[in-house]
């Protein structure tokens, strides 16, 4: 499959039709998910009270959930928002940050997987929600992705949702099917919220492309992509978070089709 | 009118006065607006609890109020600080993000705006609070600036406050007067809270420049001439975000009354 | 004694260990002080909720509680840290942000200040914790680092920790030794949160170094040494920040231990 024509593809639509990604983020991931976003040619929008995201959420394309900050005032509007989303059929990105580091994320990450279209996570977290005991060192990974493989597909299965584990070789699975995504450059580790971005990036490829594993895989080998493109440049964390949104804004076809490395599980 | 003059001499009075500019903003445009401040040679505070924001208000010289991010615990915050501006007669910027794009957010931005000094929003934000039916597309416009001239000065009149709508060619209103203020740089939609930070430096100008319709067309002339100068450099909308907070910190006389454009409504 | 070896060495333990910082601070300098952490290799989480800042604090490795944007549903999560830290004998780091500002503020710094290891905070927020009616302006330091060394060493026997007073010359005293370091650059005046992801270092430097005096002043002293190299390339507030970010993530001990400058107090 060219998997590097059907990744620009939905790069270019979503520069088209300018998705409306509907965020409920943590503190700390706001500014680079929106920055993402609106790089890609999406239309961001934060909002997360209550009192609003039921009806926000008609009018958006996709719904992003990340518990990073979480408290109890939040949670409200995040299932006010799935509520709406489930009920409009429109798809939902879950970020369970830290899921593992604490019991109260744990429990809130697995109220709200059943209604994922998409789970994004480090290694740990999707041990977490697997039940397999990854507790990860704060709320960064303390494992590597290769070992959470069967915790993404027992994921996948268990919520009928698709999963993505990021971290050196991103993996994506279904449940069945699984690809492997390589790309992407050491120093997103040293960015604050770069899992978290990426998390949005679902969210606009899941407004386009409707094929869940292929939205979920397309946005992975398109953040490795720009990633690469950026550390190229990148003098330590500080610039390369700089040229990381400009390589985003600035992909074109030919750097996408020979950057997307996309491989089918054996 | 010596409009490039007079937008150096508000520019030079806030890097010799400092004013103390009180912002209750939304959580993704805290990092840029106080930045922007900074740049400017203003001191920005954030502070939005109720138990607070009436006693700080009291040492402020502008209060941004901004409701982006809303939450009904930061109502209390607004109208408290509000009601101590009102009373001590220091400027109050409303911005009215996303107003229109739920009920919650235009009954908050409609019982605010009497209280403001300025109103800056976008084409969608001003018509809604017009009543003229302006649902943006989330936060972003869906309207350019000129469809919503009328509403601008509906506003104005409505509230007795002056009001700017941004875009493409910015527009600002008291109800009989208006002006238009070219310069800006398209990468300017792609960073998130540039918008909400020209709400903050309307704040900055307000609290040394005493005449509403100048303040706020200062500001706008002036983030238009630096967004200008960082789209020189700017290699996308990551290094053109931090081209921008460089090229406000760099603004000299020479630069400023070259750059800025601003012209009567006919 | 050879300070610069010393504080290489907190530097390269930091690298080498990754200490988990957890902060519980304000949404401004989240991002900021998350960065800051991941740029000299420790592991930031910022977490914030009653229901769980007690828990993960038995993982972390050092706290650092910041009242930049407080409210009263923050200070329950504090207060659950801190009696967790405190527990556990695990090193506390206070940022009394705007102290002196208003009375609520004031408060409550003073009522967490017995249980910090180290408070970080300029010039006008240490002598309003003194009781010197040591008024800021908005949040920015109204005096400067050698009008507050008799307050600084009050704080410090009062509530017996350590006084990190940091400005032009920093001012680190235990309440009977004190050190002087120089370094930095006015640009970090112009970066917002630049004092609060200070704070988060300092965290860092007391997760992997025991003596507090010299962890809070290896801390500035590194901090200092990578704001001059910053400011070498910087072209204003914009490039700087970032240049920091880098300038962190790559010290070397060439330039660690030729740019620390740490002075006994006579």
């Amino acid at each position: 499959m060219d998997h590097g024509g059907a990744a620009w593809r939905t790069l270019s639509r979503i520069r088209e039709r300018r998705p409306l990604v509907h965020n409920i983020t943590n503190y700390v991931a706001m500014d680079l998910s929106a920055n993402v976003l609106l790089a890609v040619g999406a239309s961001p929008a934060m909002i997360h009270a209550v009192q609003e995201t039921a009806e926000f959420a008609l009018a958006a394309d996709a719904l992003v959930v990340n518990i990073g900050t979480l408290s109890d005032g939040w949670v409200g509007g995040m299932r006010a928002a799935i509520d709406q989303a489930v009920h409009r059929g429109m798809p939902v990105v879950l970020d369970p940050v830290g899921a593992g580091a604490t019991a109260y994320r744990t429990q809130v990450a697995t109220r709200l997987a059943p209604f994922a279209t998409v789970v994004r996570g480090n290694a740990s977290e999707i041990m977490a929600l697997a039940g397999a005991g990854g507790r990860p060192q704060g709320v960064e990974a303390a494992h590597d992705v290769t070992s959470a493989h069967g915790a993404a597909a027992d994921v996948a299965r268990r919520f009928e949702a698709v999963v993505a584990v990021t971290g050196g070789v991103d993996y994506v699975s279904d449940g069945e099917q699984a690809l492997h995504i390589s790309g992407g450059d050491a120093l997103l580790t040293r960015v604050t919220a770069a899992g978290c971005a990426l998390s949005a990036l679902v969210g606009a490829c899941l407004a386009v492309e409707a094929v869940p594993l292929a939205a979920a895989s397309h946005a992975c080998a398109l953040y490795g992509v720009a990633a690469q493109q950026a550390a190229r440049t990148a003098q330590g964390p500080g610039s390369f978070r700089v040229a990381l949104l400009d390589a985003l804004y600035s992909l074109d076809e030919p750097t996408v089709r020979a950057g997307v490395d996309i491989q089918r599980s054996a």
